[in-house]
């Protein structure tokens, strides 16, 4: 497996998803915030927590603006159904349609190819890697 | 189609895209930017605006903190493929190894299902659409 970035950062939802050889599966959840923040970033955490020990969890990626887009990857289709099912992330599901979410848009989608890149040290050296 | 919301703000990167009953196609493109941002917002609405124009272009969504994310969403595989050959949008690829991007990672995804939420006038009342 090829680390396009080694380590993580926080918990590591600024980080590239460090994913296997295709394919595998992701989940596309795009949302839009109320106003109501209260309780939402420590509830945003431990989901990522609790989904890291959920078995065929491969990673997340994540990032904010109008828009929040946050992309989940799992070894398989099972896997995100387990998750989705999972107790305490139906509690939040719950309070998110109540409190946090004006809309969102869920995804689930086989990764069937992908292809990464890499600058190293100075300008023009790259490493392409294409499966 | 049911259109989560309507209108477009801006070119469409702001916004919810308006993807039809799967199965359909999604790039998802993170990345990482360089501090060198000249002529990068310039190149980034052209290339919107282009794929707009491609066939099978169903429309695009895109955040940006530390990574950036945008998921572009086309009608086929085949779409995914002429896009990526367009000819100034391979320009703008160089370009972006080249001058914007530190690293990014490109996956190519077949969206199996997908569901909705959106909230209608006051808490509590909302709409659930699932396919």
């Amino acid at each position: 497996m090829f680390r396009l970035r080694l380590g993580r950062l926080g918990l590591g939802q600024r980080c590239y998803a460090q994913t296997p050889k295709p394919p595998y599966w992701a989940v596309i959840f795009t949302s839009e915030r109320t106003a109501n923040s209260k309780g939402y970033d420590a509830m945003s955490q431990r989901m990522v927590q609790l989904a890291e020990q959920q078995p065929g969890f491969l990673g997340v990626e994540s990032a904010r603006e109008t828009l929040g887009i946050t992309v989940s990857y799992w070894a398989s289709e099972e896997a995100i159904v387990a998750w989705k099912a999972n107790a305490s992330h139906v509690i939040a599901q719950e309070k998110g349609k109540r409190d946090w979410y004006k809309s969102y848009s869920t995804r689930i989608c086989r990764v069937e190819r992908d292809y990464r890149f890499q600058k190293h040290g100075e300008e023009h050296e790259e490493t392409k890697i294409e499966y």
